[in-house]
């Protein structure tokens, strides 16, 4: 029976409060796996990302009612376990997209990926709740899974950039672009093909890092030989990536954000500059304070040793496929 | 015998006066064909390019003495027929690059690229000079030829950047990037391998257009957002020419340069408008006025028809190789 559900309206901006919703069944139930990602890889501000071989898994259920989490890993004592939960509103955002509500729900994380440390744990935890929500419609049988498409705009819209979501969603490298119309962002995403040579190295510190906060440092206006550098390194990042990782070094650089964020981490522009310096492509991760090397090889031991002095923990990844729903 | 040559120390800047080159002997002579090329290609402002199939040539010989230049075809009256043409001072640069000079020399060009219009005839000359200097050092066993990479070096040190240059130097579609140190420029480029559905037309208007002027339009700041979009597209642009052409007309947007020239250049501009509203991935041809559109399949009759009517003529032309040396 179709049925009004104020959990809905409370838990997605997405749902407007007089939609009326097909109830799901109780008694479904979903795994999902969802990678890690890095987003900018030096020039491609908010529109380069890639996702990396550190997994959250969630399990979710319809229930007969009321809303349940828990959460066992990474922050799980800093999290809300209710309908706020970011899963738990992507789910019921998922949902409601399609049409659809719940009685209730409960939801299980093993939280793996760090949490505010540039790695994308945001976007993966939005893309996991959507690939749950899309796993559960298809197991009702009452509607189809949501697109890959979908599931890049629904996570998008979450985070108000593609770049993390697009990886978690395609896996791989992506490039995604925003088209903005009448108030309204339509976010793309295109999956690269990864020459299997690159190899992917993080270094990730116990410090934290706030992406709002690091927005903030960034100016309204650059210099214009500034953007063209970016320009032109962004194009070769996709060169790189895809054809020809002797040119990731050039590749990566970068002077639209990494500079203007440099004194706010400054440990983790200290060894992006030192490891750039000894010729490994290193970027900060996102907002930082993670820093992601990528090359066509493992990163030499020196390397990683060098990491370890500046405080931070090195750990290879792989490039990681895109969701999954079991 | 090494010698001193004034001509080359008047002809290039490339060039110090106490340097000793030695002579290519008299006799030597060398056919070039080099294509014309479109850059910018929308969001990749100095920093994408791809050549064009229309050709200008040069036959080069070395004689017994003096500098003897005759042009036929495009611009033929407006050059100068002496040490100044830009191809003698490209083939003498490239010649002093190696270490030699010439006693004499002649030029014979037959001009197709037209000037003044956005579609690199200028880095196509100096491309094409660079190419005679191989080809004689070459015929006159006394040297090697020019590397391709020195080809990119020489001919963006002419230009002041390496798009147009490498697209003429390499063929197919570019992406070049400029590292600056002390003082100087070191300009690079990747070719990239075009997606074989990928055709190109371009607008020439018989109006003409200065490089240095449009340039002069272009603001030293410009607004984060805009170069963040462009950064997108600039990346989004080498898939589209290499994996997939659908996303040609979101790949080609621009921010950052065509619209602080539009009013310089309004004809083109309201063509390029026009074209693009209709779905046509249409953008300035580098500094204008021609208007470059690339598309997945030769541009329907309507689309030409509409550049005819804002005073344009259009024309298919080939995804060209690079320069060639008989």
């Amino acid at each position: 029976m179709p049925s009004a559900s104020p959990e809905i309206d409370r838990a997605s901006q997405m749902v407007t409060p007089d939609t009326i919703y097909r109830q799901l069944p109780e008694g479904l139930s979903v795994r999902v796996r969802v990678p890690a990602s890095s987003a900018n890889l030096g020039p491609g501000f908010d529109c380069l990302g890639i996702a990396l071989g550190i997994h959250d898994e969630i399990d979710v259920a319809t229930t007969a009612g009321g809303i349940t989490v828990d959460v066992t890993g990474e922050a799980a004592t800093d999290v809300p376990l209710d309908a706020n939960h970011l899963v738990v509103r992507a789910v019921l955002g998922g949902l409601a997209h399609a049409g659809f509500s719940v009685a209730g729900l409960h939801l299980s994380a093993t939280n793996v990926i760090p949490h505010s440390r540039g790695l994308g744990s945001s976007a993966a935890a939005a893309v996991s709740g959507l690939a749950a929500a899309s796993g559960l419609l298809a197991a009702s049988g009452l509607a189809d899974r949501l697109t890959a498409d979908e599931m890049v705009q629904l996570s998008s819209e979450f985070e108000g950039h593609p770049d993390n979501a697009a990886a978690s969603v395609l896996g791989s490298a992506v490039v995604t672009w925003t088209e903005s119309s009448d108030g309204l962002n339509r976010y793309h995403a295109r999956r690269l093909r990864v020459h299997p040579d690159i190899c992917a190295t993080v270094f990730v510190p116990e410090t934290e890092s706030s992406t709002a906060v690091t927005r903030g440092l960034l100016p309204d206006a650059v210099p214009r030989v500034d953007a063209v550098a970016n320009l032109s390194r962004s194009a070769l990042a996709v060169v790189a990536l895809t054809s020809d990782p002797s040119c990731l070094l050039a590749a990566t650089e970068d002077r639209l954000h990494q500079p203007y964020r440099a004194e706010a981490m400054r440990p983790t522009a200290d060894l992006v500059a030192a490891l750039r310096a000894r010729g490994h492509a290193a970027t900060v991760s996102g907002a930082g304070p993670s820093v992601l090397v990528l090359g066509s090889g493992p990163l030499p031991a020196d390397a990683r040793s060098l990491g370890v002095e500046f405080g931070f923990t090195p750990k290879s990844v792989e490039i990681a496929g895109g969701v999954e729903i079991a």
